[in-house]
């Protein structure tokens, strides 16, 4: 008897369609082979959000860092550049700016350096470079379709990373994850339950995302400091819709 | 401005309310604070579903154990016993029985020791212990309505923890769990994603339960040994209504 699996497989072979797997949390990133593969660094609430909303809005690159001491040495180090991040919704002592997209209009960061440091999506970057992956690039809703078309043009094994909270699995990336599934899978042999479960949920709240997200754990987190605009435009489709792609330390169109 | 989690936080307090999360996978048990706790051990696919099933037909108690070598020592060290475990679809050798719950009726398991040797259910059994859990039971959908009484009853902390297959996020553990908070969640704090996740696919999937779990990667997996009428009944309702409880390295009614 020929098991399902195999035959599925196999199928997969022969379609010569590559394989798209969803990661729920930065902890789960080593049960998967992320070689020759590209990761979607996604944490929608909201360092990937920012990031493409500063390229879009013409910053010259983001270098993402984990840790308060190296964004202000970066800072210093590097001409025209702006030093950013918060924690529990305030800008950290000593760097310049927060985490809000808001912060970033073209007037502002035309042409200039984003130093951002990060907790969640920082790391998992730095994991899913470490394991080998061929590519890494980063998501949101505010470029879900630069994100897609960069996916079904390549034809290569994708990871789509859930950066999640503290190794906590979080809804809005999941969410960020379904629709990007729900848009190109045809394209992939997606065989996992993360994908399953994760394109359900996208189609569930597609149409009452605004509302949806008011339930999440984030939201309540965030929403306390007066965020809620700023995680609106965070699932909004394709306001900042280019493809922010990690190379040489730092992440550019 | 008080922070709205910290409103969830006090009107959890002031209701009296113990709190209830949901973890996806072994993995991230550790994010989480057992002690205190109910955890209970969901493997739906089939080992906490055969473990209701020989329980509720008077098996006298079963020992869920880690490897095969311990299954073997202890089956001979048992009087009255049965050995049990399987490895992609057959009885391991060295044991007698399989992991089917139909492998378990009345006219053979009463008054007998089942030792079953599992993977995920057991790995995550003894990583609750460890961490301090104040009680471990078990859970399917066999026995869903004895699992709610009594986290109902009790009014302890919470954790439902799904077992997962080789750490990845499955399905079938995640429906139950949201099956338990679709029952229980007015007695308790649910505040995490997981959970709301694990409820909107219950709420999503409950009347095409045996549809649905054809999708899953573990159907696929063991519908290819033919035990497709297996997997149907690990998800129905109550149909071995008992409470497996762990006392002394065994779990009995």
């Amino acid at each position: 008897m020929l098991a399902t699996k195999n035959l599925i497989y196999i199928c997969g072979l022969m379609n010569n369609k590559p394989v798209l797997h969803t990661i729920l949390s930065p902890r789960l990133l080593d049960i998967y082979d992320v070689s020759n593969s590209i990761v979607v660094i996604i944490d929608v609430f909201r360092a990937t959000s920012t990031i493409s909303t500063a390229l879009f809005n013409g910053a010259a690159k983001v270098i993402p860092v984990d840790n308060v001491a190296k964004c202000i040495e970066l800072g210093n180090a590097t001409l025209n550049s702006i030093t950013a991040g918060e924690r529990d919704g305030k800008i950290i002592e000593g760097l310049a700016h927060g985490n809000s997209p808001a912060e970033y209009p073209r007037s502002f960061v035309e042409g200039k350096t984003l130093v951002l440091t990060t907790t969640n999506g920082t790391k998992l970057l730095h994991m899913a470079l470490k394991k080998g992956a061929d590519e890494v690039i980063t998501g949101s809703f505010t470029n879900l379709s630069a994100v897609c078309d960069h996916l079904a043009a390549q034809q290569k094994n994708v990871i789509l990373g859930c950066s999640a909270w503290k190794d906590k699995f979080n809804l809005e990336d999941t969410l960020f994850a379904g629709a990007v599934i729900s848009r190109i899978k045809e394209q992939f042999t997606v065989h996992c339950d993360s994908s399953l479960m994760a394109e359900d949920m996208y189609h569930l709240h597609k149409n009452d995302m605004k509302d949806f997200i008011r339930h999440t754990t984030h939201w309540h987190r965030l929403a306390a400091f007066g965020l809620e605009k700023d995680l609106e435009y965070c699932v909004s489709e394709d306001v900042a819709n280019i493809l922010p792609v990690y190379k040489n330390g730092a992440l550019t169109v």
